[in-house]
């Protein structure tokens, strides 16, 4: 029997990309559910009950959450085609290291960087451009973050990319300008057919921040 | 040639128990040096340029932080001896949702709930409880978070025990009422040597909070 396999997401949210790329890269079939961020659907609150978010991965009839979590899952279960983390123990360290610091630090400042006016606004955006120049710091001169391959650190920032446009237009700064190397590697990253089919539209994404701003009285 | 094992870290970090549960489980010797937070060395600075903080494990020369991130990397490393980890790619995913959900919800509160007082005090205990109690639902009836094993989950969180004395002295509130099975797990999970051996000391912990209370001017 073929494998039953349904992603419920949120077209906006990069955790769920990150997901759709990993499929992409292996060739899996799926079906896809849009969520209502405003109306969680009983299916997701059944999945997750822990923390009743996107994005969730369900194999089989059995869920699995948070994205990096999942994304290693697809890598184990479909371990014989496109191996996204590396086989030797200490790169895999390493591409766990990075893909967690991304999490921690690009997400958080990112959105608040689209959310916020003034010196919140400053604030983040001077964390968020610091954050990217230690990941371009540690991309270098690599055409992949874990070398000539695209990998499992490529995966869970390139998302990200998707936001860019709301970034540097709401934090008012040039990314090519800050980044060069790191725009130069999101170009490369979208040359794959597995990262441009999966990823939102820039425009798009900014549009709904304006919207956002505007619901939340950022902007008038 | 042995392989050269260092940990970096300080006696009252729950990340660092981790790494020593981890490295008593597989039977690897190491090199422990304790870390001074006021003082970072300059090792230190160079293994973990990124966050400059301890637990930093160093195999060989080679660095690798993040305490899950370590402890998975020992688990694959030295896979012959007590694995850690399901070897089941959707248990494994299991596991790593759940050490995540430790790391997301118990240090931050747990602190919170050591280092303040009043409303302050009163919201992180509760969110405290709370994550303890969505713990001690996923325990069940169950001797360890894998079954019949000692395994990744139990590790993760075992190191917070230390922390509990302070929780409930400072927090208010009987851990034995909130949590029966959580405590009665965390005496049977001391029964292990390789748990009880890497431990701080519960009232050592509390009179290191009450110091760092006096000093914030928490308590007068």
């Amino acid at each position: 029997m073929a494998d039953e396999v349904v992603l419920l997401s949120f077209w906006l949210s990069p955790f769920g990309m990150r997901i759709k790329i990993a499929l992409a890269e292996k060739g899996i079939k799926y079906e896809y559910k849009e969520g209502n961020l405003q109306d969680k659907s009983p299916l997701l609150l059944k999945m997750n009950p822990v923390y009743k978010k996107i994005p969730v991965f369900i194999h089989n009839g059995k869920p699995i959450c948070e994205s990096l979590v999942i994304v290693q899952y697809i890598d184990e279960f479909w371990k014989e085609t496109s191996p996204l983390l590396p086989s030797d123990p200490y790169l895999r360290a390493q591409a766990k290291f990075w893909a967690d610091f991304i999490d921690k630090k690009i997400f958080e400042c990112g959105r608040k960087t689209c959310m916020s006016k003034g010196e919140e606004n400053e604030a983040a955006k001077k964390e968020l451009i610091e954050s990217l120049k230690v990941l371009e710091g540690e991309l270098g001169e690599k055409r992949y973050f874990g070398g000539e391959k695209f990998g499992f650190v490529d995966l869970s920032l390139i998302p990200f990319y998707t936001w860019f446009y709301s970034y540097k237009t709401f934090g008012k700064f040039s990314m090519e300008a800050e980044c060069p190397k790191l725009t130069a590697w999101a170009e490369r990253c979208l040359e794959k057919e597995s990262v441009s089919n999966s990823l939102a539209v820039q425009q798009k994404v900014y549009h709904f921040f304006g919207q956002m701003r505007k619901m939340y009285g950022i902007d008038q």
